[in-house]
């Protein structure tokens, strides 16, 4: 196991009402007038802006509010954000919505204390932003999937070409994030379950990582995949299942808290998301569909040019899938075909092709995903490989 | 599932060599000059105590001393620190060892800060201690299983008759733990041993409650058991096998950490302690000795004495253990079976007697147990059932 340090600085209020908190938990980080930021128009047809409104009434706090912060936010979101908190004078960032919200004001955070353009703060060679301040941001989730509302990631689409830029530090970790699993009954079944896929992705790029003997975080991670994929299920027979609509928002969080399954572990690489990001920029596809078509068939590609890594994946089938076969090989093709089957049976669509992407933009779409350098960890994903993975998954 | 907070104050710095951040971790928290608080002389034999005046000379930090923390530390100790705290003028209390010392630290750190007896700080019917302010602690941990390297709790000794009473605030989180699991190759089998079976009855109080279906947490407290199991037996083969010593420190911790594993469920009980404490307070027993000894007698009292709870035992028995059996009672059964073999693997005494508890004594400790109220969440425990347990496990 290698060295890590553990740290999680975002408290989470998990359950029904915890709304009642807000007020109180906003001027405990020196809160008075808040930048309150949400997406489309649904946060007022929920009725949850409105509790919002009602709660900072009550706490006396003032707001202004960006509204219309779109699925895979764009720095000009972002940009008009910080114009907005810094012309009214705005001291807190409240993010209601899922995970563009969350990654827009992650942005907007760090862009309020720094002197120059938000673009400057984008991950650089030492693997971090450079931040050294960060105003205090809260999130209000209403959407489970992307873990935006435990961790100091976000991403950012830039320029006409839709490249995806990420901010990374732990300044801009929430205070606090407030799930009530209440706020995701409304989220449309399609939605939901690209969220699930999400979830399962981050599990997966925590898991499959060269094997250090990281006990405890693989058995756990293990553990949240299990309770995903029992759970996942009941939300599709009633969106109204509080207690699935619960264990799938806290899964939500734990995969990405600290990224806790990944300490210890060799280096952080996510390649599933590299290769998913130039899907879904250029056709608007769902996040987390892309990756429901995507691991498959990149299990698939690594157990067959990289055998030595049969053992993890083997791994993976028997303590998430419960596959009883002595054989490496066989017991890894079985869990992905358990895989596929879970994707099957929460409604993903089979293919990219029925996903609507074109085999003609596939050589484009491979070459995009690798021109910042190789992906992957257990593999070195180039250009032949992200195509032969499409080519697989199409 | 039931509503909840998470919060994980303390951060973790875990591996080889991690001391290397202590003086500029401290002088973060504003420490200048800092109470350095151990038991015996171990931390003198193993080389700690120079690697830490190196770096607090490094740092520039001046020190003061409390040496002699006890085993089950006494309330004469915490008062001991907080006079030297108060009297040489320090700002930081920095805990190297085990739970105990760990504990008393953590009963300094919010006694400091209080103008009154440090009795007047253990936990009241609010179910918390009445604590405001707490001075800033961190620990370096010697010794894995307490635990109290990432929680909010602290069990002090007071009086002729050895009374357990608990000191239970977020307050008293260590700021920083510096888990370093080469620091634990010198702790003897035995002492190793009690601290593995102190982790599992941790995750074990928080896994046997009433089923709420927090499955995310409970499928998470499964792995971390299942890593526990298959790591702890590699210490016995090779102490100075790094992984398993490291497998089972991060186990300690996460065992713990912000009580994560009962978040959402019913309440804090945590009975085998209850019972524990004061075996272990009569004879001197190692802490986690005495968990080994009564958690199968209070599993198959339950299983008896309240059949309802049979599916949580038949769960445990087949997600930890991988119990193939339909019926739950068998199933159950089978857990309780391997969980004894497993003490028994990790050279746990085979019952009481042979730990030196006598009969005679065991109406007495019964009544002791139980005599601030009945225990138990599953099943009430009052005396009878106190004795019937500690009988079984005779």
């Amino acid at each position: 196991m290698d060295n890590f340090i553990y740290s999680i600085p975002t408290t989470a209020y998990f359950g029904k009402g915890q709304i009642t908190i807000l007020g109180a938990a906003i001027k405990a980080y020196g809160g008075s007038k808040v930048l309150l930021a949400y997406g489309g128009g649904s946060v007022q047809k929920n009725g949850i802006y409105h509790v919002i409104l009602d709660q900072f009434a009550k706490a006396g706090l003032a707001h202004v509010e960006l509204s219309g912060i779109r699925p895979n936010p764009r720095v000009e979101s972002v940009e008009e954000g910080i114009s907005i908190y810094r012309e009214k004078g705005c001291d807190f960032i409240l993010a209601v919505g899922g995970g563009s919200t969350l990654d827009a004001c992650k942005a907007i955070a760090a862009g309020v204390k720094y002197n120059g353009p938000v673009t400057d703060l984008f991950v650089n060679e030492t693997g971090l932003s450079p931040i050294s301040v960060a105003a205090p941001l809260a999130t209000i989730l209403t959407m489970a999937g992307t873990g935006s509302e435990m961790d100091m990631g976000a991403v950012i689409t830039v320029g006409d070409d839709h490249k995806k830029e990420v901010i990374l530090h732990p300044l801009v970790n929430p205070k606090f994030s407030i799930l009530d699993p209440e706020y995701t009954y409304t989220v449309p079944e399609y939605h939901s379950m690209a969220g699930v896929a999400d979830i399962l992705c981050h599990l997966m790029e925590q898991y499959f990582t060269p094997d250090v003997n990281a006990k405890v975080q693989d058995r756990m991670n293990e553990g949240v995949m299990k309770a995903v994929l029992e759970e996942a299920p009941k939300i599709l027979a009633d969106p109204r299942d509080y207690d699935a609509r619960a264990n799938i928002m806290w899964a939500s969080s734990m995969a990405l808290a600290g990224f806790q399954f990944l300490l210890g572990k060799p280096m952080f690489a996510f390649p599933l998301h590299g290769l998913g990001h130039e899907l879904y920029s250029m056709y608007d596809m769902t996040h987390g569909v892309t990756l429901a078509l995507l691991t498959p068939a990149w299990i698939r590609h690594t157990m067959r040019t990289a055998p030595e890594h049969l053992p993890i994946f083997a791994r993976f089938a028997r303590n998430v899938f419960d596959i009883r076969e002595e054989d490496d090989g066989k017991a890894a093709e079985k869990g992905v075909g358990k895989l596929q089957a879970f994707y099957a049976a929460i409604k993903m669509p089979a293919n990219l092709r029925e996903a609507g992407v074109k085999e003609k933009d596939l050589e484009g779409i491979a070459k995009k995903a690798v021109e910042r350098g190789n992906l992957g960890i257990l593999t070195s994903i180039g250009r032949q490989e992200a195509l032969a993975i499409m080519r697989d998954a199409f």
